[in-house]
């Protein structure tokens, strides 16, 4: 599995002057660029998956090079590795994990199920990069993967990717997103609207009530989150081929994991089953339900940010969003919603994502899921997207948000649901009379419970009718 | 396989006070009801899976009898079943397909994968009646199901249900939506409003123009039940146990397959490769697309109709919705678009009908798909609700559907949109400029265009101002 | 809202021979069956939605009438009721928990978004009992309702059934379940097979790991229900119409809540925010997603469980399921993986009833989703679907199942990966030469090692090589 | 909207050393990198959406570019651009659609859910291009986009875009999958091998029968593909900003659209409504459920592949796959069905994009949707790798595989189920204790004909008996 001679590799029609050197496996020979940190496995799959053309994501390779840190540091404790071979493997581990060499990391996503190409490809970069630093021979197998398997290892560095994404980036953003959302709920608290159920006109609430709902569905999604992690920060490291553990020394799993989640800062476990942990990703699909989950609340807080800014003089017109662009090639002046849209797509792929990734995680077999590469693209792909779509929903468009006071007010005031408070007066069929009566004649509630005679048969006064009829005392609680 | 004796069974505790016969089947002596036309196998399986107590749906039981009826025919004129045997069948299947006889299919649609709990269900309930009428055995295996197998008259049951579904129910309902539909749309020709692009104020449109594209996504939509059909309606039937068609006579699947096209009308034809249509369900998986593509457009017309009849007050208000039944137990006069909304709740139970299709769709091996009931009741049930939904929408809510044409046409007016046809003019910059100062400054286009000085300069006069700024005549198609 | 005249009618044509009444409400007059407890609005909703013939889950019934209790109760002692009409309600509640009332509740799931029909039926039914029972005059809003609307009530329903569902149905099923996987990890904890990873041979384990494994996901299944529960169980009881408590005395939520909880020992909890709560039905589809996971969990499982029973003669055979009913029409003396299969189906469908959910949990707008009943049919579904089809799969095959244990043990001996132990002694590229040598040769590993000269050179013994190679010892974690 | 000055930017803390231009747009300046040929609005969008960091398509790209050129060529032939103009504009078109200027169409998939943004960016590229070109200023609204609107125009890119990878790239490279299964289906015409439904043994098929029924579903896939064709090719063209064709000449649709289907090759037609056309993505969404179908059909054949070939001792071992690549990191010498587990995982991927295609699809509103731009990267990436990865399964793993003939053969003859055709010579039950007895005495089913004597008792001969018992003639279609 060493480098032989580097061969010039140039065919005149195709114009290739990349340079090329043998490399050979358990398989034979294989050409690969002359400059490349990786061997002949990584070289194989590249040729073998010539199929999207996207590599893992840039936090998978990094969670990649932190296992195999942790696992030469724990190797060495334990007596399974020369304490140079493994300096010199935590070395290229840390550079690696700083992205610096991510252009080394070539194979498509699509990929052997088990993901054992990408972590050849580590095994096979950091092995290079280690034998030129201690100047003598470290073997991707026998050294940077001891004890260690495709199978316990991959699966594992997509938990801690993922835990990373989620801890690092997506709660603080949603957090930063729900802060926002709270501001303008604070800031929002006296702005009276017409409730709206069924699209229909509601009693009133306070469009502070509104935002605070959306800022508690988004904090509801920080739980989501953290109920999931337990699961999905169990990792099957140590578990090796099949979960039995074999080739490794006593007490890998738990120092090989101690070590990484020091290294990461991450509370990851040792999976409590390695037999359930080898061979299902289920804590995977639990997280990427919990991501769905937070889709289908940004869904439903987007569309009422659009149609609460829709017109301005055709909709409901009761806030308006920053301008951030022209909205139209052919309509001047034309402005639009863009960051809810986008923030809408986004939910849209991560409801894909995650059928992706239920499908996915349902077909293994045995000892093993072969699906892993694209659970991994399904659920760091949301997070990186939600993550990213949270702020920019936050930054470019929520503390942006103007709320045009007067008109929400009117509106609410309009709304025949105004008459429910009489309910408790005059009972819900006459109630119902009243409300029909006003929009029927096109006249104020105040004005049908007048003209129907309520006041005059002395079934309330019209300060009772006043008190019962003030918008924004309805939006409030009930007082003992 | 044939009755033994009938043994009340009353069992102190339960307090059952059922009568039961002794039947017995290749695995031993079953205890079944006394009046049951089942038998043995039948029984097992009512014990065996006690999931959903949900049996098949109705359209799929006859569609059972109808091809026992057809294989009957087809096995007396190729020499497989004496005359008079086939004849019982036949008149005893025409008995089930009926309906008569639907208590005596009490298997659960969460059974074996093959659907073989109910074919035997079929061939024993068959095998029953046919004995009685007939006087001498028939038998549920070597009679009954002659020439036959579970593999090859399940899947083939449920695409002659399923094509029977479409073009007998869904087409004509959908033909019936879009009949209506298209007659609003000839009714409000005229009818100017706002178009909304991004929720936002847009050229004019006219309603008659809206509901002649609603009129057009339902009948595309059975444009894509026609072109799903030729492979909906292959059906596997001759193939028997593993596509070879074991135990048929020659010439049987043509001739079976020709009887039961006759019998039902429909355009079913022979599977083109036995073993594709033995393993695979994907002609259903197809049609399920079909149906959910429906649903996708169902969606849209549902959601516009509800916004478009939003309010009374504080909404678009631009239709109304007949009025079908109080709307709030709390909210008196309220009254609430529930039509579009059941339907709504349709189209979201026929994507997931889909997706669990899809799910099922993949999972067969070799030569057998064995989620063969859950392709079926989804399948089934899709067809059912959106024929149900289609004519429900179409008559109880858009044949009464009016339109608020003034606050229409006002709205229609008031979009700053309307500037659009002054870009051929004065160019999309000054046309933007010209919206946005109306938008600002809360004045009509028209205002902001002689404000801003183009009529003083010249670059337009205010008969072509008028003409330009005519939101009717901005919905016609230009003409040469 | 009350009865007038029994009518008795007989149309001719359809031999309709049902008594009616005639009863009314705010809307007018509506023709009702004679014996029927519901009225006006219940036949109008009847008569509105024609669509799936599928009214509520008993479960969700009992929920809507246990709200209705609580509520009675709360209101007399918050001074909203007389104590003898909330007690005729109370008693009239608890008859229709109890399910006698069931045929009472005619009302398709395909309804009003909001379920106010199916409120309105339980407020009609409730009166209609509380009436009779008390003497006077009962009303289904001013009484029934009170303090109350459809939109905090009918969502309560379905987190109190859902919840419901969990605790005391699937949770106690899935127990069952991996209680009867755990016994069979025990009773196989020697009987060694092969490992399979991407289905090739790979180093052994034992079945009792294997189902060990399938029984720890069983048990994370009970944990992902139990991480779901404490936002499926906050309830929106309280917020009645928009989220505001209108029409609510102080103190309601908190105290009907209370009332409810203790009623049903349910762990509810009131909403933390009332308008997060009223406009979202997001804990809904987090359990939902809790579901599917199980469902992909159970997948996995049941397929590995078909595959290890496949043959008996061409597949795996490495256990044996059960017999249950003969598996095949046509190919006599087959037996079949029934239950497996049914189980698998539900699975499927569950995935469908989740991808539903989440559709529908999207749809809302402002103070309501409006897709309500649709995602109550899906949730409900799912848990009854999940804890029968759990149970049967407990009782009727993991029970009964045997292994093979000369030929598990065989087939593991066969397997080139046993050469996975010299890799520490040989390095993994010679063991590689040893591995294809036994398969290319169709000899074993040991006999391989032994050819190629490993212990004629002294690399190690012939002890050490029978050592290394024992599979059951391969199985079992590393000893310090 | 013209570059004004080109001012280098260098802030000191990021180390930004590009050089900037100011460019206008209707909202004010934006700061452009010197060297870009977009301007404006493309800067704003760039800006606005640092979202996924994924662009469009590079297909998608091309789309827009020969969408202008055809509206440049009308425009010219109608009167509404000069012809030098006109010319300038075909000619930068040109140059983008051959991907000479990918590198300047930057903007993020996730923006505004019209593509506008990606829209004006190719107004604003081709405007600079034909500025620079022509000498005198191109103005990309005025010009570039005349008689168009993003929301005639990007739509139209997506239906041609992804027309044009179902035309060109994946029903070319499905027919090149189903030769290759189709040769091999030839190639093994003798191959008997045990049939199995339920995964348990059933009657003999043959290999090549096998392989001719994945060739068919394949075919299948080619004919879905046709099927839905005729309404993802239907384009919007010509409606321009809602439907009604505003600004643009007579004759615009008809002739803009002819140009187009020349210049692509492509099969294009006119919307036969353009408000339906305008405001709907549903013949995407048709066109993706035919991708997930045949996604569907090819996850059923990877894993029959997967499963013929598992072993290579302790597994099925019918057919042997290519071996690519070393299968294990710890497993020496393994290798495994990775191209179909690559495969397969794109199925997973291709199920997901259609969840998101068809969620997306139903989330219009009025004249437009607006998420069009998301339905598009999952259409055109389904056909992207559905194309390159059935090249790859045909070329990589179908051609290479060897039947393990022998072993086909006798697994065959082990399958109980051979004793089928004896139904007809000594009926169902009798043949059922056949095949019993035979799995339980572990003896062929010919012996257990013999011993349970239904020689001995005349019922058939040993020649009759052999006869039936032939596997291979089992596997042909009955004879006349």
């Amino acid at each position: 599995m060493t480098a032989d001679t580097v061969v010039p590799s140039r065919s005149p029609e195709s114009g290739d002057t990349t340079e090329y050197r043998i490399e050979h496996d358990t398989m034979g020979e294989v050409r690969v660029p002359a400059n490349a940190l990786y061997r002949a496995q990584t070289q194989r799959a590249v040729e073998n998956f010539p199929i999207s053309g996207t590599p893992l994501e840039r936090a998978h390779i990094e969670a990649l090079a932190r296992v195999k840190k942790a696992a030469a540091t724990a190797n060495a404790e334990l007596g399974v590795l020369d304490q140079d071979i493994a300096s010199a493997i935590v070395a290229a581990a840390d550079e690696v994990a700083s992205g610096k060499h991510d252009s080394h990391f070539p194979i498509d996503v699509f990929q052997t199920g088990s993901g054992t190409s990408s972590n050849m490809n580590t095994n096979e970069v950091l092995a290079t990069l280690a034998t030129a630093a201690l100047g003598r021979d470290v073997h991707p197998n026998d050294h940077v993967n001891a004890s260690q398997s495709s199978n316990d290892v991959f699966p594992t560095s997509v938990h801690v990717a993922a835990t990373s994404g989620v801890v690092n980036d997506l709660i603080p953003a949603l957090n930063h997103l729900a802060e926002a959302l709270q501001a303008k709920s604070a800031e929002y608290g006296e702005v009276v609207k017409s409730g709206r159920t069924h699209l229909m006109d509601a009693t009133p609430v306070t469009l502070g009530q509104e935002f605070g709902g959306y800022a508690a569905a988004i904090r509801y999604g920080v739980e989501r989150l953290q109920a999931a992690l337990p699961r999905a920060a169990e990792v099957p490291l140590g578990g090796t081929a099949v979960g039995t553990g074999i080739n490794t020394p006593a007490g890998f799993p738990q120092r090989v994991i101690a070590l990484l989640a020091e290294d990461t800062g991450l509370p990851l476990t040792e999976a409590r089953d390695h037999f359930e942990a080898q061979s299902a990703r289920d804590g995977l699909v639990e997280l990427s339900g919990a991501l769905r989950t937070i889709a289908v609340s940004v869904t439903k807080i987007c569309n009422d940010l659009r149609w609460m800014g829709s017109g301005p003089n055709t909709g409901l017109g009761e806030i308006s969003l920053p301008d951030l662009q022209p909205g139209s090639s052919i309509m001047p002046g034309k402005v639009n919603p863009v960051i809810p849209e986008a923030v809408l797509m986004v939910c849209a792929r991560v409801i894909g994502n995650d059928a992706t990734v239920a499908w996915a995680g349902a077909s293994g077999s045995f000892e093993l899921n072969v699906q892993i590469p694209v659970i991994a693209q399904g659920v760091l792909e949301s997070i990186r997207l939600l993550s990213n779509s949270s702020r920019v929903l936050a930054d470019k468009t929520i503390v942006g948000i103007t709320a045009n006071v007067e008109r929400a007010r009117a509106l609410a005031e309009s709304s025949p649901s105004i008459v429910t408070p009489l309910n408790r007066v005059i009972g819900y069929e006459a109630a119902a009379k009243v409300a029909k009566t006003a929009v029927k004649e096109g006249i104020t509630v105040r004005q049908a419970v007048i003209d129907l005679g309520f006041v005059e048969r002395g079934e309330l006064t019209e300060e009772q009718l006043d008190t019962a009829l003030d918008v924004l005392s309805m939006t409030r609680p009930p007082q003992a």
